[in-house]
């Protein structure tokens, strides 16, 4: 049997899967959903079981189940690519806001809609299709698969970045292939070469021992609100650019090769701009919207607070403020570099008639970057377009990845991101969706990258 | 038997009197006090019967048990003054740090202990004792008093200002005698002749439909606490200058005699810079600290928020945010002027890319001065001089005092400020006190007041 007639007769088996493992409740980091989450990564085991994988096993890092499976009869000549995916999702909230119910997978014009199912279980349920159908069509696969299906990728990295780091032998591989990848539009393919870095930072101004009555000391008081604002608007100017002495200085050009395919992708700025929703686009001119987006750094005021925030009036003089920023970093920014930047400039900037605490600092993630050229990732462009009878395209990603940085830092291998979901599906939002037709063409991609990507290793 | 007889005779009874006074627990606007309040006010209209004052009785206007009591035997030649003061009190809280329990009123070391007993219990209790005392040494008073003791000072004035509308006739008077005041500094006997008017603004900025992934979003989307923190930068210049245009402009310049007369004040700036517990003053130096304190509007921020103010990082780019804003005023700004100006300069630094919503104004109260050569108010600094045996002082306050205005408004008579409290005493705070230096110095300087006053009108 061919394998396109394979595919097309497992099609309800395989979407029945999908639409049972989007109905667990699979919300990492919240009691309530504890047995749901132990439910689904046995689920998950099991299908990585039935998929044909071997050794097949849960991991722990004293977190959610992790599951493991791998297939590794191509040998030692061919490539061996880790996938990487995760069963847990986002918390469903608010639940009035959903059509159908969150975790009741119903299928609406041509899409299924449940929490999780674009963000990443549809994605990482194609790679475990692909394994089945490849073995079942050939009776083995042209590379070495590992599959790696994290329970609490919506919770944190830590205990997986201990996890992989305490099996780098099992999880050995020539090349990450993150399914966690979204397209640039919808109907439009594409592979991300880079997602940016990120730091974050709290910090308080404190200008007198206590709250202070502003009818007894208004005129000769300092307020910390006032102090705070006129310190945040030193970060940046009216266009955005950010005003951190040094800030710029390791940013890497974009190469002419990415910046030309940038300009051809089909995404213009009035689209980003209803995107957003907002009144209209920020940000330095010299750099078009999607390099703003992808490959400039940027600083966002994240929260502030302080005073009377409650209803009616109280006519204090706040003795203390505070605020949250972050920082998305793009190579080849260090993070420590430009929290001491950060740090530089609040010091610098704050008035003697007050006193700056930088509460915590946070070095969340370094910028990464695979090389465009990379070999896989042309693989995955070539099977993209094959899958989904169109160009592919290169493009980066704004977000921060951690798992691309821990299987480079620990594993030391490349990331390729091949996912097949749209920015429009809702990814933690009321009514998440995956559509069916990226639900075929994704699993014919993944099916033709394999062969793709062994056949780089025999040249 | 002489009056200074008669007053020591008396001390301990009176004493006794304000104790009992100060046990109550007469918080106002506290649903679990409610008992107290009304057990107080029928303490109040007791004591004001036993104080020999008539139509003695109480006035409601839909809130807690307002207390009257008049004494008009001396004419319609002799002057009448109405005396103000309430027997609410603030809340205890926090209770941990209270030396001896709020309402079991304790005396140590010269001065007796209990919530309220400053802020105004001693004050107004004061007023009742030296009407008692004069009608039994003399048979009567020197000129008419009415005596109105409001139960909800410390939680709102749009009930006594309906009430008082309501009973122009009955509250008709010459002066108001307001009780709830107090001295400059301890052991410096004053008279206030001005306090600040006050309004109040609350403000939004949105930037976007709703909040925006800073991964997904950054470096294209406005955020709305940098556009807060920048507008807010703009309404005051480093030295506290306030930034409004037209601002100043109708601020009265402080009188020659006003200004001499603070100049020699017995508070040096280290002394208010230690009271506020700030690191330094802040302000235009051109004026002097007590006159930016008493005699020069102000511009404070309240309270502000947005964003995620929770434990750890959320890389959100906030929507929304939000400021209030205050302003203390001084004679001759006007209300709804300032608050034109503070909107037209909010809209005017509004960028393109954010929307401003002012979501309520508040006109509170305007800034009122008693002519500091006016008769009463000399009649007060004479009766001061003589009660604590040192020259009394022409000052003002900084803060906004309803019932001044009220009374102008609503009777057309002129205010004078006439208490004995220290700033020293506590008021609002844990430890509250009133000293019994002051209580019988007080007592001493009201009786020697009231003669005074109707001297005035002998003329």
């Amino acid at each position: 049997m061919s394998m396109q007639a394979h595919l097309a007769a497992q099609r309800p088996r395989q979407l029945g899967q999908l639409t049972e493992f989007a109905s667990f409740a699979s919300v990492s980091g919240v009691d309530e959903h504890r047995d749901d989450v132990l439910a689904c990564a046995a689920w998950v085991e099991r299908r990585l079981r039935d998929a044909g994988l071997e050794r097949v096993g849960v991991h722990e890092a004293g977190g959610n189940p992790v599951l493991y499976g791998e297939w590794l009869g191509a040998g030692p000549e061919a490539p061996t690519v880790l996938v990487y995916g995760h069963y847990d999702v986002q918390p469903p909230d608010p639940l009035e806001l959903w059509t159908s119910p969150p975790f009741e997978p119903t299928i609406r014009d041509g899409c299924l809609y449940a929490r999780g199912v674009s963000d990443n279980k549809a994605q990482i349920f194609l790679a475990m299709a692909a394994v089945e159908a490849t073995l079942a069509v050939d009776g083995r696969l042209p590379c070495n698969v590992k599959l790696l299906v994290d329970g609490e990728e919506e919770l944190r990295a830590d205990r997986l970045d201990a996890l992989i780091a305490a099996r780098r032998e099992l999880l050995a591989a020539d090349l990450l292939l993150n399914t966690d990848s979204t397209f640039l539009a919808p109907g439009v393919p594409s592979v991300p070469v880079g997602v940016r870095g990120m730091v974050a930072l709290e910090l308080s101004i404190t200008t007198a021992a206590g709250d202070l009555h502003s009818g007894l000391f208004g005129g000769v008081a300092p307020n910390a609100l006032q102090v705070l604002a006129t310190l945040l608007a030193t970060l940046r100017a009216p266009d955005g650019t950010i005003l951190v002495d040094g800030f710029y200085d390791d940013v890497a050009p974009v190469s002419a090769a990415e910046r030309a395919a940038w300009a051809r992708l089909p995404l213009d700025e009035e689209a980003i701009r209803a995107q957003a929703g907002v009144l209209r686009l920020m940000g330095d001119g010299d750099h078009s919207a999607i390099e703003r987006q992808w490959a400039r750094p940027t600083l966002d005021l994240n929260g502030i607070w302080g005073g009377f925030q409650g209803q009616g009036t109280k006519t204090v003089i706040p003795a203390r403020a505070h605020a949250k920023l972050s920082c998305r970093l793009v190579p080849d920014q260090r993070m420590d570099e430009v929290l001491a930047q950060l740090v530089a400039h609040l010091e610098r900037h704050t008035p003697p008639d007050a006193r700056l605490t930088i509460e915590s600092t946070l070095a969340g993630a370094p910028p990464m970057l695979t090389a465009p050229d990379h070999p896989a990732v042309q693989a995955a462009l070539g099977a993209l377009a094959a899958g989904f009878e169109r160009p592919a395209q290169l493009t980066r990603l704004g977000v921060s990845v951690p798992i691309n940085e821990i299987a480079a830092r620990l594993l030391g291998i490349p990331a390729v991101m091949l996912g097949f979901s749209a920015p429009t599906d809702a990814f933690h939002a009321p009514d998440e969706h995956f559509s069916l037709d990226s639900f075929d063409r994704g699993l014919r991609t993944l099916v033709e990258f394999l062969p793709r990507l062994a056949a780089l290793w025999e040249r």
